[in-house]
């Protein structure tokens, strides 16, 4: 109870926060240091049985960190216990701190998308789900908050599905630019390692599962970060567009879904049904949606590197992945519990008495070779009679034009149902997608070495 | 070492984390309870001995969080054990969870910000010695990066005492509109109150040494947060300059101030005196930014009000307090260890031979009469000699045209410490502002309750 | 119609626009630069007869740009050419572009302040007409979408009375640091003066109407710019809350207010009274909370200044305005054209029958010591026949336990109406608040020069 | 003279501006309503001549934005002027506005991107020039902004290759997710078109060259909008680190570059090579990175969509490419007029008389068996005689210790030049990169429909 940050206790998974704690960060510090001591020792760079003495070598976070107090960096402090411990000298021999710190934030990265696709995978399923057990619910579409044409349920989730896994690929376009190990020098140059440095960057990167940068200066290009967070932050703010469905569908004058958790709402209205978590995933995006800024900024750093992206990326990569997972986290258990009120769906589909399918009328009364300008005149007389409480039908009927124009039976057939297009088609269009993406996010989780 | 955040343990000082520590929050929480029921009592709506009971009712944080696992809210559990305890049924009588959330915010807010101004005034004074001790040193100001009209190093302090006072009132703007209690009920109505409402919520927040604001709905209107995180973003932003200032004048081919810590500079390079604290500042900066984002939109709230505001806030204000923490006590520090150094700043000053005196010969040839098309030739004529070698004076010299309307004494008189303006007033007029702004924001720390 | 921007055309009015097209812009730079060559005559810096000739030598736009074309820059144009046809060599003397530029941003936001103040006292009054209007005007409040206790529509339109005052009170704060002229060379030490730079400065200025800064460096400081930018963000924020409340008060299960304009809604649906012009005002709001990004990273300029503020200030301050002006002006018109429909603001406040005022039962209950766990479990009782369609009344009647506590009276008067606190004082505390603001709005626009 | 937009006049080239001009933005919208109707005919819907009918009739974007002004929607002006003018009443028949406006929006962002597209090739072809031309000029690499190891220029220029490529995969990634089509009627389902919507969409879609998305509400997915935003504002940062390198590198102090434009520097100051150009470019990618925000928060609309996005991208999408295509523009023609100062990177390179160079020093003493304690301890040693003016060289023969471990060969080995790394293969590795990138842009070029 002594956190300051939220993300520390609060928001984010345990599985998450084990990736981005000191230790572990420390622990892949080493990894990595390992991967080029036994790299050196391979090529005859450092002595052998540097590689062993090393793998053995343990090093704490409290000691590196106590180091870092000594002498004010964390990395050189490592490098220096780690050599002490195992007594090889060429521990972090030709490398620079950011060798390290940059390879690890691709390895944490890595692990964390891991842990994201997953769950993203998790939700797009429960999407496709509903998108094929409500496809043929009928329901009211709506623009500008209005009663537009009737679509389904289902068709209303695979508009998600669709987004969502745009999301994923966006992601993992993301995740093939970012996920790359710097092993490289102080410069870039690979200068210490006697002009053997590309084999030096291959086989330590090679042990680590991952794939060099074409070039680099003292860090990896932080584009790379950018674009990761700006993924982040459209996959969030996709969550959000979902989470505000929600919150609005569940308004009591509309009712038609809403959370269904067993809670007090608050703490003065115990009686509401609060749609508490969708909120929480609105309110989280916003921040991710600034994070995106820092991100950016960090792109023109000085020359061959300025230090100002370290302390803002020790913020900003955590944070953004723990959010995102709460997020993730959240609306997946919203969706779980998600209740839907058919009768709800049903009453709303007809509350302006099919006054919505006046587009339906109109093109109807087109194709039977009316213009557009008197097909619109006839409506918006149609339209008037709404006020009297008529059902578009009866107002149909009742009008002597187009009585004589429509028969019965077509102003009959009028119904929402009837003017659905080709929901089931898109639907199936947006799962296909959907799968595809999937599938080739969940080979990117094979592939990768646990 | 098992925290993701750095602000948990290695940016911003105790002092601010301890402000916004869990245990702390739900400190303020039970006075903001506490100061509520006092006053019911002293109504006459609690019954007699409900204050008492109440103070000395214990509530730990864990215990609310325990409870809010269970029942899904925290204020609503803090509520519930603390009428357990006390054995009063007027806790939190008439209140909604946000009475006391954004009551407790106001608190946390004005004790941050005295740390905050506290800090602030700490910077000033040091830059108002700066400004003064170096108000006569000659030095080159720089405009594009470039060489432009010499200034002296204590004008430049004095630019940075004065926007850094700017901020600071910037700051107290945002404070007047912020620090305020809210006590108003659910829906912001007072309506549980039994009409007495208004004196319901002058007792507590004078308890509080708090104002109320004159309407709000469940909450307080969110843009007094906006504001905060604006101040907050505008002063990181000012630190970012200072940072960049010294980060451009300690590069080594200049050199005029560098970091003087003693510390290790990097793993792989022990010898160079790079500024990583300003590079922290100006990367931290960048975090600050991003911030406002998420600020400004939790202001368009639905009705009386959605929760999305709430986990936002739960990271933003902590956050944005403990950057600028960091940021403060970081520029603090590098002033007070900032080295100055004079020959540098000479060797710099002379670089350009005088030839960036060339505006002050055209205003001396304007004087004598010449036109400024014809002054602008002669100079152009005078400057294509720098390449040569030459200086500014020698150029002037040999040149017969000029040489014929200036003297000799004119153009020795070309120099640097002659072409200073009105230096002097300018740094005192800028202290006296900043002298007033700090009086004015210690009459502030003064008067608020400890 | 061969903009490409909409600002240019579409958003914002004529009046804001004359402010920021580039004739008057140059208009303006004329202004300054006369300003300061007449206050040169009369300190007898310049010759006799130079204010005359100043004055009355014109300058177009279209030349001015001609001569940035050919020498690369707009000011030191305009300088050139007010010489040769004034024959004065004293103009721009001792001055730099920035003199100018920043005095004329000063005086352009000084003018374009009085529009926007202008509009947010005529929005705030017709929102304080409303508020009074329906002050009494019983509906729903609102909380999570959900409905909480009740309010008066009067006391929803005093909240925003009180927010959007606050938001004109923070511009005000803004345009004390913003709207001050800058007259100091090139480096701010108003070298080129002889000594009587403050002189220079303070006559200047006062010709202008303007304060100026207590120092600076070749440009004022960059705060300024991001206080006005935040400022404005935070209007368009509270602006883009109004617009939300209506567009989701205008939906048809909820219907309580609407856009009455009369116009196509959509081109598919022309039967629906879409709230566009609401949607139009959310829209641009996120645009200005984007523009605070550059306005803060504009801060950090180099040394006594870079360049890189000045192409982003170009767009960036027009840009603001015209949107906040569009935005203002969508607003009053909307406020102006709103039904408000209060059959469905009375079925929609019965919707729950009256289960929404659980609280008030509660409180009563607690008044006749009950404790509030057992409280609770009667409430929680009584709320699970909402689902069988009784009303609160008929739950409450019907309930044994509790039909024993409370008479039929007390239970009869659990009604909305009853439970409205303190909102008549509230919405009053509100006006007076808006009114003392808009008191001192009015006389900043009165004693500014016309 | 008129326009308040730089954008309108001064930023952005003409090419670029005439994409986004009002008049052909109509010009795309009759385009896409010509390729429905045709479509139409072609499947039987409308009836024969209708095509050849629309094709004919003009539409003037002047009578358009009056028939808004009279009905307050712009494409259903359109669609009545195109009706009225061809006679065919199957014009925008199914349609909704969004078909054509989002349809238009692939339309003209694949023609913007085109142009972008060129330009970051023709800056990349630049760049590699540069990279090959200057691969062995040896120059000090910088971080921190202090002296770091050495590179060569080619080095230097040959990361900015490689990032700027990774910028233009990332737009590619882009455009494939936002040039996509949308033709499924006011709520996405293709309710209209008699069950053959899928057939309509495809065959309208392919005459304009366009894939569609899998499914859409009434509007296509914004995020792909936020996604060309975040690659737009990705190379606009990229952009801005290069320009800030140029803009440091051209400092007096260090004079390695500058721009060689001819023109005035500065009103008062016109001698200086002030880098401006560059500087405009690091001022316009501080407006890049605040059009995220909006782009972001454009993406959770509500339901089948609100108009929120509209006003908002009418601004952000021109403005976003207009700034992009000046910043591509104005970085070409600096990097074409670069001029590069040898001298002075020789100069800078042995500023620091070698003692940059400890590093190789300490490996070669790790290499001889020495451990990194004891190496560390002599160079610090060895680094104190800096301050007596002794180069590394110096210092180290004159060392007890050194002189007896390193041999007067080695220790004159100790170069900049020998210890350059693996440089030449990673400029070719990023070459290699680059021009991979390079010819698929190309290949997208010419696949894509003039």
């Amino acid at each position: 109870m002594d956190y300051v940050c939220p993300l520390d206790w609060r928001y984010g998974s345990e599985e998450m926060r084990n990736i981005f704690r000191v230790e572990n960060i420390v622990r892949k510090y080493v990894e990595v240091e390992r991967a080029l001591v036994c790299t050196l020792e391979e090529l005859g760079i450092a002595e052998k049985g540097c590689c062993e003495k090393v793998m053995k070598a343990e090093v704490k976070p409290e000691e590196v960190y106590e180091m870092e107090r000594k002498i004010g960096h964390d990395i050189a402090g490592l490098a220096f216990l780690l050599e002490e411990k195992s007594g090889c000298r060429f521990v972090h021999y030709g490398a620079t701190s950011y060798d390290i710190v940059d390879t690890t934030w691709a390895l944490l990265i890595r692990d964390a998308l891991k842990i994201i696709k997953r769950r993203v995978i998790e939700l797009l399923e429960d999407l496709i789900d509903k998108a094929r057990k409500y496809a043929d619910l009928v329901m009211i579409g709506r623009t500008h908050g209005q009663h537009a044409l009737p679509i389904t349920l289902g068709f209303k989730f695979a508009n998600y599905v669709y987004e969502i896994s745009r999301g994923l690929e966006i992601l993992m376009y993301a995740e093939k630019m970012i996920v790359r190990g710097k092993m490289s020098g102080a410069v870039g140059t690979m200068a210490a390692w006697e002009g053997r440095g590309l084999e030096v960057e291959k086989r330590t990167l090679e042990k680590l599962g991952l794939e060099p940068h074409a070039i680099s200066t003292q860090v990896a290009p932080r584009d790379g970060f950018a674009f990761l967070i700006s993924a982040i932050a459209i996959i969030g703010s996709q969550l959000d567009r979902l989470a505000l469905e929600i919150r609005e569908l569940s308004r009591p004058e509309i009712g038609e879904m809403y959370e269904a958790f067993e809670r007090v709402g608050s703490s003065a209205m115990p009686h509401k049904a609060n749609p508490v978590t969708s909120e929480k995933v609105s309110g989280l995006a916003k921040m991710l949606r600034g994070l995106i800024i820092p991100a950016l900024e960090n792109i023109p750093l000085w020359h061959e590197r300025d230090l100002t992206n370290s302390s803002c990326e020790r913020i900003l990569i955590p944070h953004a992945f723990l959010i995102l997972d709460e997020m993730l986290i959240s609306m997946i258990k919203v969706l779980k519990n998600l209740a839907i009120n058919e009768k709800n769906i049903k009453k709303n589909l007809e509350l302006l008495r099919n006054f919505t399918l006046t587009e339906m009328v109109m093109n109807i009364l087109i194709k039977k070779g009316i213009s557009r300008r008197r097909a619109h005149e006839m409506l918006r007389r149609i339209t008037r009679r709404y006020v009297e409480g008529k059902s578009l039908q009866e107002a149909l009927l009742e009008d002597e034009e187009i009585s004589k124009i429509l028969t019965r039976e077509e102003i009959e057939s009028i119904r929402p149902e009837n003017y659905l297009g080709n929901y089931r088609e898109l639907i199936e269009r947006a799962i296909q997608y959907a799968l595809e993406v999937i599938e080739r996010a969940r080979k990117d989780l094979k592939t990768l070495p646990s």
